[in-house]
């Protein structure tokens, strides 16, 4: 049996998947959130929605993601971490994300994000004030870790469409689950 | 002042753009489909919906694709037909679709792809059997074109979601704006 194949870098896994252009991505995120405000009219109902819908997302797009980085386990939630960041983001969106702002039991860690391909052309009126554009990546987050066993929360610290200087995703782990079983169900 | 360049070719436009995931694409897009398959209940609004979505977001993608391919007027509807099928397609989904089924009166074509990223993943249930899932796309084309002053009628005639073998999309012209100003308004 061959070696397992060593972990893709980010820019070899964002070559080797199929890729559509970001604009076209970006104005039919940018569809369901004007959708979203004009059936739910509440602000706060819509951050739920999208969050939810990143979550869906997310526990399907981890699967293409174990099975094109060649990444197995991970030692603990730091590495996760940096997974994420360098290959996770560069996987899905071409991007990368920096890893920062650790709590000592290195349990919380942010992602900053420079580049979001989410929020080309976007801003957002004075009545949308209160909505959290991005939380679908928020979301994606919390469902492709639930699926490899961590519990999350996922919070936005920091939202260039609200005036900051850069995205910041707050993650903190709440619960580890162990893995009970040693065998991947492919079900 | 240089020449005008010439025409990139599809993959040479493909390459130029930002892009993204196609599946995170597919998944974001499915998301769109069930929250309007929620908030609408009947199919035929949500037909509509998608129509208008796609119609806003080909009026805005068009300024990208006149401003990347380098391709200067069309002579005929003809040429338009060709030039979105080999760079149009290509550009945004990084696939290609075949033109056909041209009436004697050079007003009426199909496009046919065999390849739609759109759909990857997606079964429709027995109770969306009319669902017309990809018509953002032919909403994007009637946006697009008519941006350029050509009103057309888009309609899907085979879909291979509801097991055709092939995704036919028929392309109308019903009424060419003759532009009046020599001018290409930049506002």
């Amino acid at each position: 049996m061959p070696p397992p194949a060593a972990p893709k870098s980010g820019d070899a896994l964002f070559a080797s998947v199929e890729r559509v252009n970001a604009e076209l991505f970006t104005l039919t995120y940018g569809a369901i959130v004007r959708q979203l405000l004009t059936d739910l009219e509440e602000v706060e109902e819509v951050n739920k929605q999208l969050d939810q819908m990143g979550y869906n997302i997310g526990t399907r797009l981890v699967d293409e993601f174990l099975a094109k980085s060649n990444v197995s386990r991970c030692a603990d939630f730091k590495e996760t971490a940096d997974v994420i960041a360098k290959l996770g983001f560069k996987m899905f969106l071409g991007v990368t994300a920096t890893v920062t702002n650790w709590d000592a039991e290195g349990t919380s860690c942010s992602f900053v994000l420079e580049d979001n391909p989410l929020v080309d052309f976007v801003e957002l009126p004075d009545t949308c004030q209160g909505l959290q554009y991005c939380n679908v990546l928020s979301g994606v987050i919390r469902g492709a870790l639930e699926m490899v066993s961590m519990k999350t929360e996922v919070t936005w610290v920091r939202d260039m469409l609200r005036g900051d200087d850069a995205y910041e995703m707050r993650v903190k782990l709440t619960k580890q689950v162990p893995e009970e079983y040693p065998y991947k169900d492919d079900d």
